[in-house]
């Protein structure tokens, strides 16, 4: 179902799909997803637009491509993590990596007109849903390997793994309303509460079952 | 500078604004800001056009009345739990109730179409931060109330503020693209969070400060 970079993996092609993504992303975030045309795009890019058409059919082709490389990038860094000889002292240490990236203004930018745009377009919504659903799977992994009791216990595994995905995601909205949030004190809460979701026992503690 | 409801606080007028902005709601979600003209809005809410503009200026001045209003809204909400005996056991008890309203998948699309228009439109963008601002500080009083520790640290304050608010908008994104979610699981994590920010110590915990 994807349409990105079709059958030519030469380094070239990528270079140009890479290269055609990031106009795309600056052109959605500065004029949003309906008044970035293709047109503006290739302008951005210093590109033909039938070029930009050799490698992504449309609009929804670049957007389903950005959400695909971002679900494969967390796949990755999962993976990473899982290598750690520690993996919850790894993902506490990964909360301010997440952190950057999820505020940064331009990234939250482009996540809030994606999801605008899912919100009214099957495609790209069945994309998103799909790339969650791999990005969920990788995380539930992550965080069985952190912390093992979490596997005898699905609705647990499933409401922390969404937990953590809703706060990260979050951020990215508090980056747009409240730029000035204190950093120091976010962190501080953020692994105040990875710590906790990964060391208490589902059943261990009053009200929290 | 808001234009919700022009000096005429009349019963019948304040009936008007709401049904008007229960018809641009309703509009929004279903075609997105920018294809929600004010002749759909109107023909939605069974009124003229210049009865619309009797009472909001423009779109602009709708989305700034829904901003406004939420954030009241939460300003309610937050005056009721401070008149509990037991701040910190209302404020988990209503762990509930946020996040139906959050995941209602009606109000998710609204809430990211709204952040989706104010990252291109510097007067809602202004909107947001002054509602936010109010809703912090009511936050903030709340937390206090909850957990007296909290307001010697002003970082930590502000941290738990901004966790708690990150987490409760990105359950509207987790609505939208995992709605099949464990609600009894992701409740359970949320009530565990809330009481471990309102239980530890700012400095009580290591690799929380």
């Amino acid at each position: 179902m994807s349409n990105f970079a079709k059958p030519q993996p030469s380094e070239r092609s990528e270079e140009r799909c890479r290269q055609i993504l990031d106009a795309a992303t600056e052109c959605f975030q500065r004029h949003g997803f309906h008044n970035a045309s293709m047109a503006v795009i290739s302008k951005t890019a210093g590109m033909s637009v039938g070029h930009i058409y050799h490698y992504f059919e449309n609009k929804e082709a670049i957007i389903r491509a950005m959400v695909e490389i971002q679900a494969r990038e967390l796949v990755n860094r999962m993976d990473e993590i899982r290598r750690h000889p520690d993996v919850l002292v790894a993902l506490v240490e990964r909360v301010d990596d997440g952190m950057a990236r999820n505020t940064l203004p331009s990234s939250a930018a482009l996540k809030i007109e994606v999801l605008a745009e899912a919100a009214r377009n099957p495609d790209i919504l069945n994309t998103l849903w799909a790339s969650d659903r791999v990005a969920m799977a990788k995380l539930k992994e992550t965080l069985i390997a952190a912390f093992p009791p979490l596997a005898a216990e699905p609705a647990h595994l499933d409401g922390r793994a969404n937990l953590i995905t809703a706060l990260f995601d979050g951020l990215a909205i508090r980056a747009l309303v409240n730029p000035e949030f204190d950093r120091e004190g976010l962190l501080a809460a953020l692994r105040l509460t990875i710590q906790t979701l990964l060391r208490e026992s589902p059943v261990g503690r009053s009200g929290a079952t």
